[in-house]
């Protein structure tokens, strides 16, 4: 069977968004369930999700944080709490209002009419009314702070348009709520825990990123600031990777978290949030995909090598299956990044070249091929998935085994340095209006998806220069930068002072 | 401030089931929250959680299985479609009938009348069915079998009458869900999952079970065969603390999992399901916790060491602080069961006394005291948590040191050893219905806990009786056990003949 010249159809530059959602489908990533916007995500989206967990978890431990288990449901009247916050989130909920089920009369079931709850509960899209109701109950003295924990939960957000992994009604996620006895530690918390996202991006899924502070515009709902990490994909839009919210006192206000302070006076605490979600292997997709699929970075993948045994015939079998295992362990005693080598063999009985395409799609680091010649010769032929994929090079079986980890380096490496030059390329200073205007729009009418990619402006801080570019453009400010970008200047859309360039984009 | 005589009231022999919510409170495991029936689960018990979960995930994927997730919500109609399941399951469940929040005529919010779902969504209470129309889509032909997966979730199972971990609304599970070709592959998975279960029951958790079926009264719904764990706790009641379930072709013939079989026939695949929850952490404590607090099994213990630095003067505080963070680094060079020793240093500003008696309730196994005149003597203190609370013992820093594995391997092997006393004390052989009737009659009238224990009897295999008992006792039949407990007799209820003896308990 002759492949196609890419394994996905459509390639990137036909159509990107339907390229992205036959990479997951291809990759074996994650796929729609029957229930309407909810996802099923596969054993291999879910293995590339564990290793994130993982390695977040072991950042967030290392900065003092603990994990816990707050409940699934809200009560509404608690989402009332906080006005703003309610504005925000309170529209797209699922709710619960019955807590029974009873043969309908028709014949199936419906819910029972007797067991209509007096309040009824919100599926949680987010914790803060939840967890800060119950760090009032925590928090007596000065002495009961800082309170520092996390928790690895599913939220969520009805979505009417869902797409795989980066709208989705129930996604899963990392939320942090931490409560302070002061605004400075607080706002030391913000800014730590997007540190970590920052580099848990950058040197674990190889995305560079944009750190900066969100316009009010786009900040989260209650949030006195909110700090997010921002990506650009292959299309050039921006994804929101990870956000870090400076909460104030305005949560501990609405739930109440208040404490003696050292000097015998009640004061409330200061509150902060953050949280990363499974969005992000959307991220990692749009970031590093190509036509013939997924391509995962080392780090994370939940294989990195995948040994395909090659056996043609049924008395060199044994053989080489035995040679398989044994390259296998081999490699696992090898360490990449300070953990062991993961490693896979792919013992299916079906063609060679079926197999292989499949590592492929599913964006494998490194494919190793063992068959009777190469067991004769005591080599391998080793496949690099950033490279063309009819591409080996010939190692003997001790030279693979010592430069594994090297070559997934490498490969590691080259993904930043591709998604960084490709970030660069299309990260352009724009100095007018009218130059803004003719960056993000579109270049051929059949391809909406094209523009400049992003725009470093300056702007006066107005939210309604703000708002107006949304309306035209659909462009939105995705951060303030912390790197002032080289400082204060003019607005280009009022003419009025600016403290620094922004960076403006379209986004998912 | 001097301490009670036991720092838990009531004391076990008091009153066992306040005893037990007292010791869940006290060692600040979890709490119930303003969601009837959800809990909170705090650092100390969710650490117990993950610790629980890391082991238990590491066998699941050395027994072949990959993790994967599916959605929350279920559609009613599912729900319906395993008549049996249905029956069993359906009654108590969390319905969302409404996507949308919205402002209420009166202030406040409301669900939206618009925003009305079609069909109600139930939140998951299990999700055989869910994964069962999923895999229908996976499964075409043998080559797609086996499917070992695994998930890590919340469920919702309403609770009219919660208690903490035991009994909750929403509560945090794994659920193993597999398809096989054949009945074989798929009885020797359910069989293989329970010997993982008791395994992990035993070695972690220093529980000793009865592994066996569950009669036709106590199976799952829609199952063919239910097999368990089942624990004794302090009050001889009995816990099941884990079960494995061969579907038989029901849930396959219900989702339509077919499959086109070596022979070009059309098959129903052949389904398993096994789980175990956070209600294990329930039965940890009333296992093992005595009326001082938790003890918790060194190899699950978030903290297996907590070093207490004393110091009482400002001269030698840096002294100390400095000793006690060399001793912590060089207790976590040391490992106990293959994993480096978890070791917390509890720097707080209060009281020796009480953070001493903190750790007691919480059940670290080990407590070590570190103070101006041990750093002279190049000494320390150590308490372990299975002896009286003020017994200490005095060792080197460096004996400590070297010793320290070797003392939490005593502690668990001496809990399991209690336990599995325990157990044996009050397992009895019952050989006619007036003795069993004794047996399980409460000997004083204000203490209805207190009853003989389990009851090894021969039964027919009639579930008329088994309900009788059930209706005249609250006893029922926790398994029938894997090894025959001696062969065949007579049914003491019947004068039927009975294939062996059954385990019968009052149970949680």
């Amino acid at each position: 069977m002759s492949q196609p010249q890419t394994a996905i159809t459509p390639r990137r530059d036909e159509d990107f968004p339907e390229w992205y959602q036959q990479v997951v489908r291809a990759a074996d990533l994650a796929e729609n369930s029957d229930v309407r916007g909810c996802m099923v995500i596969k054993p291999w989206g879910y293995g590339l999700w564990e290793n994130m967990q993982r390695v977040l978890d072991g950042m967030f431990k290392a900065t003092g944080h603990k994990n816990a288990y707050f409940p699934l449901f809200i009560p509404l009247s608690y989402l009332a709490k906080e006005a703003e916050h309610v504005e925000g989130f309170a529209k797209e909920c699922a709710v619960v209002t019955h807590h029974r089920l009873e043969a309908a009369p028709g014949g199936g079931l419906r819910p029972a009419p007797s067991a209509e709850l007096a309040e009824p509960l919100v599926v949680r899209p987010t914790s803060e009314t939840i967890i800060g109701a119950t760090y009032a109950k925590w928090v007596q003295s000065y002495r009961d702070l800082p309170i520092l924990i996390n928790q690895w939960a599913n939220v969520v957000r009805w979505e009417l348009r869902p797409r795989l992994f980066l709208r989705t009604a129930e996604f899963l996620w990392q939320e942090g709520h931490t409560a302070h006895e002061t605004e400075k530690e607080a706002r030391e918390e913000t800014e730590r825990m997007l540190g970590v996202y920052e580099t848990f991006a950058r040197d674990w899924l190889a995305l560079p990123v944009f750190t900066g502070e969100k316009s009010e515009g786009e900040r989260f709902p209650g949030a006195v600031q909110t700090l997010c990490i921002e990506a650009m994909v292959q299309d050039r839009k921006a994804i929101q990777a990870g956000t870090s919210h400076f909460l104030g006192q305005n949560f501990a206000k609405a739930s109440g978290i208040q404490f003696l302070s050292r000097n015998n006076t009640q004061e409330l605490a200061w509150t902060t949030s953050w949280g990363l979600s499974t969005r992000l292997i959307g991220t990692v997709i749009m970031a590093h995909a190509d036509d013939d699929g997924a391509v995962l970075p080392p780090r994370v993948a939940p294989s990195q090598i995948v040994i395909l045994p090659v056996t043609p015939k049924e008395e060199t079998r044994a053989a080489v299956l035995e040679a398989v295992e044994k390259l296998a362990a081999a490699l696992r005693a090898q360490t990449y990044g300070g953990e062991a080598l993961r490693v896979e063999i792919d013992r299916r009985d079906i063609g060679g070249g079926t197999k292989s395409w499949e590592w492929i799609k599913k964006g494998a680091p490194l494919r190793v091929e063992l068959g009777p010649r190469d067991l004769e010769k005591g080599s391998v032929a080793v496949s690099r998935r950033d490279r063309g994929p009819k591409e080996k090079e010939f190692l003997s079986v001790d030279d693979f085994t010592a430069k594994a980890a090297e070559m997934l380096g490498s490969i590691q490496d080259g993904l930043l340095a591709r998604a960084t030059a490709l970030r660069d390329q299309h990260t352009v200073e724009i100095n007018s209006k009218e130059e803004f205007y003719q960056f993000f729009t579109p270049k051929r009418a059949d391809k909406p998806e094209l523009h400049g990619g992003f725009a470093l402006a300056h702007w006066n801080g107005s939210r309604e220069v703000e708002d107006k570019i949304k309306e035209d453009l659909k462009v939105t400010i995705r951060c303030i930068p912390f790197n002032d970008q080289g400082g204060p200047g003019t607005c280009i859309f009022s003419g009025e002072p600016s403290k620094q360039r922004v960076v403006f984009a379209k986004s998912y």
